[in-house]
């Protein structure tokens, strides 16, 4: 069971926080009435399955003994037309760092997560059609 | 088009940011190598419900000169045992405090958000089934 709880603060801000004990502040942008003191709902979600993500190809790599030295996601999101408005389209671009990374390692680790570890994804899945590649960079 | 930059800190840590400007720190718990400097991303989709949602009833709300005086939204998701993980059911409970708030306008709202406009609960549907609470408290 997981939880959050989410409050008005304000205009249209909402801070959230969670049983981890840590807080997210959320506002919309000024063209709808908002501040944009802090992320959109929906960027919450890109955030998180990049995050998700990137902790299962971390852990992955480092019990394959690979050098790891950086990893970055690049999320997108495509939403539809029609209300009420959703994913329908999520894009990940991996780029690992290291030292020798070898390309099959990364390969595994990433189709791991994604068919096996990664929760939001598994979730996201619901709506959206989730599309990933990677690149590897030496360092 | 959203999007989310995801990158790679150390530990189990990685930090996010988003088009909008805002940073969001993720990280996993000390039982599985992280060290909970930040919020897990699956808590991230509920706070983002949450946060989606409420902008949605505060909008509405103000329009229809209700004199609200606070918003919360407890959220709860339960996740499947079989790998992938995913969440199957979310639970809402909003709190709404104000002065003379009507329950019509209150379901009105709520409805509202959760069938046409807030893009995270259509969004997660396709994965987990939705179900919301409301109370009213006089301020």
């Amino acid at each position: 069971m997981v939880k959050a709880n989410v409050k008005y603060t304000g205009g249209m801000q909402f801070v959230a926080s969670s049983d981890s004990g840590h807080a997210v502040v959320m506002d919309a942008g000024p063209e709808v009435g908002g501040s944009n003191t802090g992320s959109r709902p929906m960027e919450l979600l890109l955030m998180g399955i990049g995050g998700c993500s990137g902790m299962d190809i971390i852990s992955i790599l480092k019990k394959k003994k690979q050098n790891v030295t950086g990893l970055e996601a690049n999320v997108t999101g495509t939403m539809s037309d029609d209300y009420p408005q959703k994913y329908t389209e999520i894009t990940i671009e991996y780029i690992v760092r290291g030292r020798g990374v070898t390309e099959e390692a990364v390969k595994r680790a990433v189709q791991l997560s994604m068919d096996k570890y990664c929760s939001v994804k598994a979730t996201l899945k619901g709506a959206a059609q989730i599309r990933f590649s990677y690149r590897i960079v030496e360092d």
